[in-house]
């Protein structure tokens, strides 16, 4: 059961091309994904209605795809203008297309109803792409759940356990209890560490070695699965507005469930333009890629106990953002169905 | 559910031997195929009936198989004539034995009630082994389902595209619409292609580049799934009974399930031993397997798509072949499971 | 379905160390085992009991684990000790802990009620571990369910087949008749054959060569698949207390249950320590597992081929020990289960 009525993140912007057929599935969907001449992303669906055979398979034709196992031809907004031997098209004969926005190089698609689509729903991840903000883009693709990642997102108590050498640096983030409220949409998380040694991953950015720093992360997950942080971390006793040996960071994340069992995971971390250079940028997203592996390994692990646990999971306080979360989507879903039953 | 009382092919000739024990699955049942001391071809179930184990990881002694588990000794019959500590085999004791007939290199066993095996219904695969005509034996291992490669063979539109560097050569195959007819225990189809440039393979046997050819197909498809084929071309204008630039071949193709989703192929086709030498013969066979690769990459693609599609295919016209022979075989499945249900 | 209550062996000793976390899955339960400072093997169920992270993923503090997910920290009598951010862990909070028992470099554990634990009802593996007797461990990783491993090692018959010229050497074995009789928890095998040749491994311990032999195997097979035997050969002639070119060797052997279609095999076969050398061991070893690898692959075909037979295995004359040895299983399978659902 997926949420349906909302934007899934389905490729960075650069990965959808002029001449190239993409295909990726999506909440068990196969989609293709291309550029017509004048830059707009198609999303049809990746099977043709005839035979089934992938249009991922076909070949562009103008701003059309023709499908390779017997020829029949769709336009960019799935409708079948050539059937091979056929003078006239039956409107019927064609393929979904799903609404697609594109938004500071992330692609989304809208996986429900194309009537409901709107795009004020989507969530602002401007520090993907802005002049004061630089990044290089990640994606990951796990073989577990969408789910336990969200719930690793949610709870932060694990940067000091999980990525004690990357992210963590100290076990007071686990024992710092952060806030958690509830949003339109989602869960907001904030968190404040106190007179900590700074993250190994914050050295890159400022000298901070061998200082000790207030660190704080501020962010908000909403659905279907995305997070939006501010974080940072300051030299103990440094004055608020004292930006010198300040560390400021913004990152989006967001999961795209690919299969009931098997996710994407498109990611950034923003460092502010003003810090650092091409150099810096690198190094960061590289420390970031050793820290994420770190969670798919233990997630990976973890999703593997689960398939066969003959007992829930215990609830922790440390698990009250996920648990709301969890709560929040399943209560949406529930609706959702509830609707198309009616 | 298979149609079992029919004959199918489950190897070619030379792949059954006095040296080796061939074990191979049909129907998803496992069958032992080995050669007796005068030559015949013996089919036995790879299962001993004993433990289980399979007869194939056994031992030729005579014409008579050894179990090497525990020592049970099976003649081409599949009657037991040796339990070691033994004085005498219950008759019982036995593995099943499936008729086998060879003809004309295509090895045949009969998958159903044995009283009702009837060698007149073997396909007529006269070129597999003929004077006149010439060919490399071929085989390819699908994993699919066996009922996407007989729709695949029934519908030659998907030469324009799927082959349209190797078999096809011209959307005219697809814009032509062929003659479908029933003929008892199966289709025949009959496709003209007038005033086309010659398909890529032919050149390999007749000098036609540049010209324009008319071209013909025409088959019998019939249970469980063999297609044979007269197909050629002529260039336009010449007279029909002009040989000197005709090209003229003979194909025999057949599909066995090896299980629900996995597919023996074996096929041939053949040219004119009068046309070309044994280096044409080579590279036709060749051009042949790339040309089956496409098909390949298509249909396994298909039957991804298939495995959770939430809509049923589309019937166009161009399918009334492969729908009419769908239907001859789910009757004939269904006559049969209701026989066996008396 | 498993026998619980019975003692399983789940490593040798030497496999589990004080620097190593080791994860082993029993019965279709992932355990985690290490050894404290003072020596002792703990088993604890590998999964913490918040998330269900593995704790072989976790680190050794002292004698207790850390997750390293979030952090909680468990004794090893699974008791949890630490919550980061928690004053008080409440008792609830802990993980499965498995009775364990080390007896000759056996590591065994038990599945079943801790209170019913039973050490007096361990087998009697001395030969692992005994001035007398010298071998090397072994152990093996099978892909099929254990109780046709138990068949193999209660039916001897096969040595003659599977083991023709390993531990076999002679038709003879399948030809004679042992002895089976019932013994409390399992079933005992007498096995005597007369004037044959030495099978080729009894060559490394003894000049045999061109001699012929009388050799015995006699073995209790015990719950939960333990095979604990005395098996030799002696010249035919020789009196019964003359040793000199006499071979004696003990092995044990036992099957342990990963999950219901995959097997832990830990196995010994002792020779005598004042016959032979260190490499006298190592030779014997290495054709034991040439030996074991010839099970192997027929064990594994064999359950193949049972994945799919419409017909149930045939009960041969041969088969009496392991027939009764898998009902006297199936009947304490079933008192189990009608205990805990009272």
């Amino acid at each position: 059961m997926y949420l349906n009525n909302c934007w899934y993140v389905v490729a960075w912007s650069h990965e959808v091309s002029e001449t190239t057929l993409l295909a990726r599935r999506v909440l068990d969907k196969p989609i293709l994904l291309y550029r017509t001449s004048n830059g707009d992303v198609v999303a049809l669906a990746d099977r043709c209605c005839h035979r089934h055979a992938p249009l991922s398979l076909g070949r562009r034709e103008g701003d059309d795809i023709r499908c390779m196992y017997h020829g029949l031809r769709f336009d960019p907004t799935g409708r079948c203008v050539e059937i091979p031997g056929v003078l006239q098209v039956p409107p019927k004969v064609r393929v979904r297309s799903y609404p697609v926005f594109v938004r500071n190089r992330w692609v989304f698609v809208w996986m429900g109803d194309p009537a409901r689509a709107d795009e004020t729903t989507l969530p602002n991840n401007f520090s993907c792409e802005h002049p004061d903000w630089r990044n290089l883009p990640g994606y990951l693709h796990y073989e577990t759940p969408h789910e336990l990642i969200c719930d690793n997102l949610l709870d932060f108590s694990h940067l000091s356990y999980v990525h004690e050498r990357t992210l963590g640096g100290s076990t007071e983030i686990a024992q710092s209890r952060p806030i958690v409220e509830d949003i339109p949409n989602g869960i907001r998380v904030t968190r404040h560490v106190r007179d900590v040694p700074p993250p190994p991953y914050h050295l890159t950015l400022r000298d901070l070695k061998g200082l000790r720093v207030d660190r704080w992360f501020k962010y908000d997950f909403v659905l279907p699965g995305t997070l939006l942080m501010e974080s940072g971390s300051r030299p103990v006793g440094d004055a608020d507005d004292d930006e010198r040996r300040t560390v400021r960071m913004h990152s989006c994340q967001t999961l795209t469930p690919e299969t009931a069992s098997s996710t994407h995971y498109f990611f950034q971390q923003s460092h502010r333009a003003d810090v650092g250079n091409e150099s810096t940028t690198r190094a960061l997203f590289e420390q970031l890629l050793v820290a994420f592996d770190e969670d798919k390994r233990m997630i990976t692990a973890q999703s593997r106990n689960l398939l066969d646990s003959d007992e829930p999971m215990m609830t922790l306080w440390m698990d009250e953002a996920l648990v709301r979360f969890r709560r929040l989507r399943e209560k949406l879903i529930h609706d959702e169905q509830a609707q198309q039953s009616v």
